[in-house]
């Protein structure tokens, strides 16, 4: 049986007990626990605290029972840029993504952006709330960031900084699928502590996808233009397969 | 650019031109094609015909320019068998295996299905539209048929016969990953002829996942019970990722 799980303020964790936001508390006592139920808070940091109500059940504070890593978060971490889309389609994008173990996506408007919300502070908020969700279904160690990273422009120049590989999802390229390139960069062996610690950037665009000058400008970056290979994936789905292949290249699936 | 995409009976088909169907010809008049602008019918069995309307240009018919083998199929069948779920989450499945490239989704009945639907030609049909449509935009050369397998334990004699590899995606498997059994196939020199013919096939659960009993007994028939590494992904989820962790491993992602 798969506990709950929710997300506490490492300030709000003492050495036996969890204070609750009241959010949380309020979903608690929805729940009706019994007193030794056990569910999970986690500090958003990596670390579990497998918790129970005790005697003091109004779901205001857990106490500790055992404290141990989260289980959920890969060993690589994994950026998403992603330019705005139509419709639910970047719920969905934002949803399957946490699932998949993205720890930061970057909302960015792209040329043929269609759909650059007009109130992006409400919009980032509305998927920093599913990225949350999400975290706690799914059994993740962080709550993933959803942020706005601007324009495309200022999108390449950071997906390159402080990063040990960026991938442009591009439907017209024919030469490097990202199984080329994944494969090449876990074989080489310079850089190995880059690999680690340094986290792997995406870079995917909207329905009508990117422009070709826009692919030449990554390209001109050091950014690597990649294929999913011959069938056309749909702007939501790209960003979940490529993570899926990052996961299952480095033994996270 | 992307061009336009139908689907055409090879009984349609002749030497220089193809009927087109009716709901087809109605498309192609909304989309007010120029004579010479350039579509594709496909045949469904992996050739594409590189059309234009013609002088004719009602739509009924369409004057075949060039053929040539449809680009979108992956060189491995894959075979997804699917449990009932909830709200849009088949929908969502079948969408997402049709771009990955699955060859075949069947729907079956699992102990913990919540969503049975009480009309199952009906949810057959409606699943079966999704993957035409999506088999259309994401460029592949078949129209992956959706059918009902009955019950799970049809399912997982029928998921038995003739195939390659059987997988079962269960949540609560900590020994065996996707990666490793994959690999483990792949790696056999044994057998050579049944990995490139024979289908793999992915069997994948409801909300509420399978019951213990279930994946005894799908172990019993000699299927593999594989996890998808530790975060738990939602039900409509789980089928895509393995779809995309088969499509990594076989070089077509």
């Amino acid at each position: 049986m798969v506990m709950f799980r929710f997300f506490a303020d490492p300030r709000d964790i003492s050495a036996k007990s969890i204070k609750l936001s009241e959010e949380d508390s309020k979903h608690i006592r929805t729940l009706r626990f019994r007193p030794d139920e056990k569910f999970i808070v986690c500090d958003s940091d990596g670390t579990d605290y497998i918790c129970k109500l005790g005697e003091r059940a109004d779901g205001s504070f857990a106490e500790i029972v055992e404290k141990r890593d989260s289980r959920g978060e890969p060993t690589v971490v994994c950026k998403v840029y992603m330019s705005y889309s139509k419709g639910d389609r970047l719920d969905y994008a934002v949803q399957k993504s946490v699932e998949l173990g993205a720890h930061e996506i970057i909302l960015f408007e792209s040329e043929r952006c269609v759909a650059v919300p007009k109130d992006i502070p409400k919009k980032v908020a509305r998927l920093q709330r599913i990225a949350l969700e999400t975290a706690k279904q799914s059994g993740r160690g962080i709550i993933p960031s959803v942020s706005s990273g601007g324009h495309f422009y200022s999108v390449i120049d950071e997906a390159m900084q402080n990063t040990a590989l960026s991938m442009f999802l591009y439907e017209c390229e024919e030469q490097q699928s990202i199984k080329n390139v994944l494969e090449q960069h876990y074989s080489q062996q310079c850089n190995i502590e880059d690999k680690t610690t340094k986290p792997i950037s995406i870079i995917t665009g909207p329905e009508g996808g990117f422009e070709p000058l826009e692919a030449e400008m990554a390209r001109s970056k050091g950014i690597r233009i990649v294929s999913l290979g011959s069938r056309i994936l749909r702007s939501e789905t790209a960003p979940v397969i490529a993570l899926a292949a990052i996961m299952y290249q480095t033994g996270n699936l």
